[in-house]
């Protein structure tokens, strides 16, 4: 990030017609977003939810409340003509409220799925393959999946977004993410293991041994091995995506347990990554925390979202609008003839 | 509120293809927005944000860090002409950003101000007396703001707006707003007296013997009276917005300390209002908890503003609008052909 910018728009910030730190968060969200945009007055304007879908083999083993089929039909959901618009899922939705475009990508999903005008092919395999035992796919794969990512950020960014957010839908991909947080925050299971879309007490503790299972197949710590290890197509994606963004100088805003993964091993290949990453909520998920205090950043709100699909970046993306507005749009005292 | 829509919109709720409650709380607003605008699937589109601005005898107290001639500075701010467009304050800048329109009341401002096309005067006096001493208005006065108030709701209900925003500027206000909550809330001022615009420890010590001080010059508890003996013209006409809001079926979102005194009033005289209050964030001042205990209501994120102008609510805003577009526009999981 631009360091001159974000002193600049700290400067600016205390000037401006409001007690000091009387917009709270929202100050901090501006400086960082100046720093992002290289501006002290930061103006990011399109917003693009980036869904990525995959399968995955242990969703065999039941660690889901779900049938695998829900993948694919979601994947149509996403795409379904609506007499609201384009798609019926919750990220739809949202996204034509804030006035964000949606991309859909099948990352891997295990189904011949139909042709669709706007639907981002780039799987290579049919769902992973089972990480309780063998490795999800192979460096080639992800590695594949990661510049398939990028190459989608490039083109929502040529498109218009400045705010970018990954977002995915997997069923069963809240155990690849559990076994990918556990192995890079060096935690138990347990302490990253949640519910995902609902599984009960019993199905919890087997998708913790399922996880302890994996885990204990290697102890490879290489960022990108643990990706293709434990990982899945759509995490590959949103990695490539996030590097992507940043290397582009546009924010990437995060949504929640699956996407924080992804940006895992992103901050562990490229540390800097961490300046571009905003994140939205605090999810419901057991885990998200963990990711979020080893990424030293603070969510904008905690309404229990535990859906995916971006659906939490979504919400997340006016108040960064509002933050960059905020420092670049309010007169200073000065300015106002105020008396400060 | 409409409990035959809202029942319809939770039996709806837990057919969209999400998992159940995979949207944390913004089921719970989409329900209850249903409720406000009687339909299963509500559609609010137009927001606006309705700032009404007055002055405070007890500023000659020293309870505000900042001089009472900033009430006036900021009217004109935010009715200034400036490069981003109408409005140099906060409240502008996130208003531009989230699409919503701006209105502009002198509620009591101890000030000559400028005429303006876009201002709307409806002060009756030059601030208020000094609480501590005496009634802060009249009761005829009271009641003459909480009339304007409501037409003013009126007007940019005619305009278009579904989401009305009560927000106020008035230095030393956070004053008249604990004192009107300590004695609705029957709890002592210190429980509820905050740093308002940033005091120091000696000030706030001093703001809080001020507030004994009122409070111990009646016993009243009449809703009214509390608002003319304590309160301020601004949290009368917001308490007129209020309840012409409710009346015309609109929903208020409500955004912090001071707009939550007048909430307050409004719920002991109508406890129904409580139906179409939305709480936007927690606000950094202390007391507003206490208020939002006692509606029972939960805020949608906690991002320390202190700021007033009525800048959580429209921060709030999309929230409330993706939680109506989720509820509205998302497939039901037969409408998808998904195994639910």
């Amino acid at each position: 990030a631009d360091a001159a910018a974000m002193q600049a728009a700290r400067a600016r910030q205390a000037q401006l017609t409001k007690p000091a730190g009387a917009l709270g968060d929202l100050e901090d969200l501006g400086v960082r977003l100046a720093g992002v945009f290289g501006s002290e007055r930061p103006h990011p304007r399109g917003v693009a939810v980036l869904v990525a879908a995959g399968d995955h083999g242990v969703a065999a083993d039941g660690v889901s409340a779900y049938p695998a089929e829900v993948t694919p039909a979601m994947v149509a959901n996403f795409l379904a003509d609506t007499p609201a618009g384009p798609g019926g899922a919750a990220v739809n939705a949202l996204a034509r409220t804030v006035g964000a475009q949606v991309y859909v990508m099948d990352a891997g999903v295990n189904a011949d799925l139909p042709d669709h005008p706007a639907l981002i092919r780039a799987a290579r395999q049919r769902g992973t393959r089972n990480l309780r035992q063998e490795a999800a796919m192979t460096r080639d794969d992800a590695e594949a999946l990661v510049l398939a990512g990028a190459a989608l950020a490039r083109r929502a960014a040529e498109e218009g977004a400045d705010l970018l957010i990954p977002g995915e839908m997997g069923i069963g991909n809240t155990t690849p993410a559990a076994a990918m947080t556990a192995r890079l925050l060096n935690l138990d299971a347990a302490q990253v293991t949640g519910r995902g879309t609902g599984v009960d007490d019993a199905r919890l503790a087997h998708k913790v041994t399922v996880i302890r299972e994996a885990l204990a197949r290697t102890d490879t710590t290489n960022p990108l091995d643990v990706l293709a290890e434990f990982g899945g197509f759509e995490m590959a994606a949103m990695l490539g995506m996030m590097l992507q963004a940043a290397a582009l100088r546009r924010a990437v805003v995060l949504d929640g347990f699956v996407e924080g993964s992804a940006a895992l091993v992103g901050v562990a290949l490229a540390p800097a990554l961490r300046d571009f990453l905003f994140p939205a909520g605090e999810c419901a998920e057991r885990g998200h925390a963990a990711q979020l205090s080893h990424l030293g950043l603070k969510p904008m709100f905690r309404l229990g979202l535990r859906l995916g699909e971006g659906t939490g970046g979504v919400l997340a993306a006016p108040i960064l609008l509002s933050a960059a507005a905020a420092l670049r749009e309010m007169q200073t005292f000065e300015e106002a003839g105020i008396p400060g």
